[in-house]
């Protein structure tokens, strides 16, 4: 075990896309656990749209990133030195270290990972929180009903790639956005959307959804908001419902975007919008996960990784994926399990 | 009884706000009931937002008024000649015949209003459509709870005033907006609202409300739209709702207006934007009207009419209520019951 920790550092608040200079990479002493705590060496660290958020002075939902912190976010990773009785020397575990190589986390504040039931990895995407986001969202907040209409913007990223799987798990008609063609070519012929469209290669998004969703929308979840969003309040269904999951064209942004006010549609619809956050549904989310893993295993829910490699990778792996870069879910390969 | 009728006529469609001559008032023969029918003189007509959405072309959730079309509205009147045998002359009914002075309906499509009960043009307003829409989107809709904070907008018109002073009997602190000083005096000192502002006083909304609703918004009933229901959103609670009943800044606008998306405050709050329609609870008017009445009569609901006197001004009444010119609810007066 080498004497010292290498960490990601917050350096400055971004103005507008993050840049790799917001970020600091920095040697510090190798922590060591007291009682009750374990030592884990990162095999993969998450980078996430909400981090963002995390990254603005004010109120989001998650407590703000202090200038000088370790940047946060989700790992997998492996014990090597537990002082805690439930975990040992080569355990998986899921924690929450954040951008660093090794970390020190409270036992009680850790999960295991079985190795055996699917890669690792998949406990940071599929049959993580993107996973459990996209589960939750769809069935609880969309309510979603077998047989319904389903559009889903951010459709290639780690939560719509599940939530349109799942949609077709129950029987729906699913169409997807996204922002490149070969992301459209990924959840069409890939993942078994009926439809998609690259949204950056259309102008009229109103006359592209009477066109590939011509029985309305039922239930949009949306990952990204902007103009595409205010397409379906024209588009959605008597009783339609728009899950609010993530608006990823509007973390960047330094003033809000100007769109048109569109809240009457949902008078004539009776429609509704609704924010949601994995977090809410913490008390069933083994409920959720049991199922994922179910339709993982039985090849019903697919999943693709982008795996950057290298900590040291970890900024322009998120400024990246802030950008589009990624298909399916975006992971810094930080070590090899043992 | 005279020979002849007198009608307001749909002549265009109008452009922006509505004008007189988009209306016309014509002569036409006294029509005569068939069997089954009712012929009524009315006694009052009802003006309301909604009318304007269906001079439109477009899909609205009402059918569009066709251009030579009497305009269409709720009434009050008295049966001058009845061949249902559930209805005598004299009997006041409500009924839908629209801006005419006299109108034959089927005896099924009528109901019986009981003039000991309270006066009859109430059966318009605070014991008609505008109260069950107050009622039922805010308890249904808004799912209010006792005591919360609660935000209204169109705070002075028949819905608003009506959901602030039940949200009052239901033990909450009510914030009214409306667009006059008078308006403001009336919610806050006649009507028990704890605060109010006036829109057209206030430029940054935002500050306003944090200053008004210091605990933030539980309950945001909207009538109106714009700016101010953005300034909402950035003060809805954790699980706030925002019942979207009316729209009325927007309804006479060629194209929507524009304004800062903010959908993603919906997330941090994992709060809701649900439309609303008062037909939607239509089984369920009755126990609606029951509670409200003994509201009424008890004296914890209040109401207020601008009474509009001659048929021959429905035109610019109609007009004055979509500008804000009404306290209370908008009626025309068109004749005395005997």
């Amino acid at each position: 075990m080498p004497e010292q920790n290498r960490q990601y550092i917050f350096a400055s608040r971004p103005v507008g896309y993050p840049k790799e200079s917001d970020f600091n990479l920095v040697s510090s002493p190798m922590p060591t656990p007291g009682d009750g705590e374990v030592l884990i060496r990162t095999c993969y660290l998450s980078v996430d749209p909400y981090m963002r958020g995390r990254m603005r002075k004010s109120k989001s939902y998650a407590a703000s990133l202090e200038i000088g912190d370790v940047v946060l976010g989700g790992t997998v990773g492996q014990v090597v030195n537990s002082k805690h009785p439930d975990f040992h020397e080569g355990d998986i575990v899921k924690s929450y270290l954040g951008w660093q190589e090794y970390g020190v986390a409270a036992g009680n504040s850790i999960q295991k990972v079985d190795p055996s039931l699917a890669p690792i990895s998949t406990a940071l995407g599929v049959l993580g929180m993107p996973g459990l986001t996209a589960y939750f969202g769809l069935l609880e907040t969309g309510q979603l009903e077998d047989g319904e209409h389903v559009l889903v913007s951010g459709a290639a990223g780690a939560v719509g790639s599940t939530v349109g799987q799942i949609a077709k798990i129950k029987g729906c008609r699913v169409v997807g956005v996204a922002g490149t063609d070969e992301k459209i070519n990924h959840v069409v012929n890939d993942l078994g959307f009926d439809d998609a469209f690259n949204y950056n290669s259309v102008t009229d998004y109103d006359a592209k959804l009477q066109a590939l969703c011509s029985d309305g929308v039922d239930v949009y979840f949306d990952n990204t908001g902007g103009p595409v969003t205010d397409a379906v309040f024209l588009n959605i269904n008597l009783r339609g419902r728009m899950v609010i999951c993530g608006q990823i064209s509007q973390y960047n942004l330094q003033e809000p975007d100007l769109g048109p006010r569109l809240l009457w549609q949902l008078i004539t619809k009776r429609a509704r919008v609704e924010g949601m956050l994995v977090s809410d549904f913490a008390e069933r989310h083994e409920d959720g996960l049991r199922q994922m893993g179910e339709w993982v295993r039985a090849g019903k829910l697919k999943y693709k990784e982008t795996i950057t490699e290298g900590l040291e990778n970890a900024a322009s792996a998120f400024i990246s994926m802030l950008k589009g870069g990624n298909i399916g879910k975006q992971l810094v390969k930080v070590s090899e399990p043992e």
